[in-house]
């Protein structure tokens, strides 16, 4: 397998992203993590902020490429060559969602793969959005995103 | 990723299953599909029946190996230098199952990776207990199975 | 719609069961009830006595038959002409397999149209099987079943 | 059965609404697609172009009603003497919130039936969100919607 | 146990919270039910009006204490000396954000204990929103909420 | 609440169950661990093995009583004046199970109330049926039971 995506938010990259990174680059030594950019949400973080931060928190973790798309997955995948998209599954409502997109994607792409990781268990309660909502009201996030990233939150606070 | 390993029952193989070796040949060019002995069950075809008809349907496929095995998974994967286990996901009751398993696996062994491949929208309802009750009751199997496997199935008979 | 088939065990008519056929009575007025004859299962009634307690219970509801068949259910609506089967939903584990089964008969049948009604939420949590484990212990089966099979069950214990 | 109500946004109908009216038509000969009004989302095509649409690609296959509606649903099926409401099923997430509605209906008025037809699995990923959002990003719908739907919605782009 | 806090937005109380509370009282003669402020929702009734209604209603019920907050559910818990949160659990997609909820309170505060109670089956498909969304449409709430409510809601209409 | 019940098969009890058990003693300082006696499962250990190796696993942790029971979980209930059972949840499928159970016992007695708590996370994938099915193939069980029980299942070989 050459080339694998992770495509995802990442705003911010927590540790059940991490986790799924560095297992992807087992399974292929060319990653590419694909920031989506959607207008429609209301981000933490710009497009090029994540990007700067998911840079800094996988450094030399492997080689690891970082890039932005907007537009379908399937396109994506097509301009760039990429063999599989790797998502990460917690709980059977994500299951629900993902094999509507995974068959959805199938169809639009008979060449495209998805490849689902599980989650770790210590990581199955974790989002972006929980991290956000918890940093807001000032609670503790230390244990659930990396340190540069608790960083990170602060400093654009 | 060097080698994966399909483990299963196969009893039979069904399209659902042929489908998953086909898209694990592009994941990886060393698949072994290990069949699980397992003595509770009543099957229809032996073990080595299993495996000599899944060496018949996939023949000139790839690189595959044919093997079968007792015991636990993680045992089987230290033993042979798998590097991932991949399953096929079907609807959310397998993924409960499934993802107990792979947490499980990754407790008894920190080492083993699970895969998991959306099962196509054309084969979400075939399994190889359902292609059984259908055949006992004559009923058509042909496109749940292979063609070889309609074959055996009548010679077994 | 000219005939509607209600298949089950049966073992015994909840009333739950019961709701669903004066409902399915709603849709046609011409009801079979189909006594699944399962030679694997230990069931408590035999199926002449459960034909005979279904005949009982629904006597004077409306125009409905009471019959049994082996087999595979797409033969038995071939044979009987069949417009469409009727089935309870009651969770969602029940649905991962109803919806199996019905795409699977789908596939066997193109002319095969399964349509499900919602239990009420009354009887959401009543099954044969706990009724039976319930009366074992001696406990009140008597809102969980129609009249008529409370004494049937007394009468064969 | 008299009279079945269809009931949707329809924004736009897909091939697996289509089926589910097919369908329908076989379990009722008086079929009414009831387009629901809804404010607060912000559609793609006004009610009376969805309303042209379905009677566009509905023409010739039954007696079919096209119509739209706001406020309760069981309002409208009290005023039109609808006999039994259709709804499509495709996954567990849609069970849960069906199984909601369907049991608060019963509440709201004893009389009213809502029948469940599972989608057909080559049907079970499309949804018209997804549709309109893979048209935004100019990818194929060819295979989601009928052929006068992608007529329509490059019309209206 | 002494202290048990009930958290929700109750934008009405409903018949399900109010049988999650007396079964709350029999768990701990100290019940304090919290009304969380929610700014970014845009609720029917503000957060004195809603805790002017839940005195009404829970009058006479047993010690029960009225309260609002804001933030995160671990620090109310702490600076309050409570010794479990209580839910309500419906449905199985309830379940996958209640179990996230609960194990990521647990994960920010290793004392913080969640209690679930399963609402009864005739409470299972009522919920704030459908309430207000029937109110609207001037369907019969009558027996989704207490007597009280009804009357505050056509108050305030 | 003065008497709490946690009522299973404890096959053996694993430290998922553990936390169950300590937790339970925070709601109530009278826990009684009720072991289920089911004649058609082929046990691991007798009944009364369970009871001892439950008393040395539990000693000191708090009030506990251990006891075992057949029949019904409503007349234990009632014949032993319980406030209320206690359930841990995994997942969605135990969710299906826990609500029907739950919603009958609610039924048999109006009384009787069922407290869940969700399992943490770490615990989420072990069950007494895997632990025994790995230890069969001399897989580590170290990290899912309780010291005692490793010994205890080692002695019992």
């Amino acid at each position: 397998m050459d080339v694998i995506l992770y495509p995802g938010t990442f705003d911010p990259i927590t540790n059940g992203h991490l986790d799924i990174i560095e297992r992807a680059l087992k399974i292929s030594n060319n990653v590419i993590i694909g920031v989506l950019e959607n207008p429609s949400k209301n981000p933490y973080f710009t497009i090029e902020e994540r990007k700067e931060i998911l840079r800094d928190v996988t450094k030399g973790m492997g080689n690891i490429t970082i890039d932005s798309f907007s537009g379908l997955l399937v396109d994506y995948v097509k301009e760039n060559n990429v063999d599989a998209v790797v998502r990460g599954l917690r709980a059977s409502t994500d299951f629900e969602y993902e094999i509507q997109m995974a068959q959805m994607n199938m169809k639009l792409s008979k060449e495209m793969e998805t490849i689902f990781l599980m989650t770790k268990s210590e990581y199955s309660y974790i989002s972006s959005s929980l991290v956000k909502e918890i940093f807001a009201f000032n609670g503790k996030i230390e244990d659930l995103v990396p340190d540069k990233v608790v960083q990170y939150m602060h400093d654009k606070k």
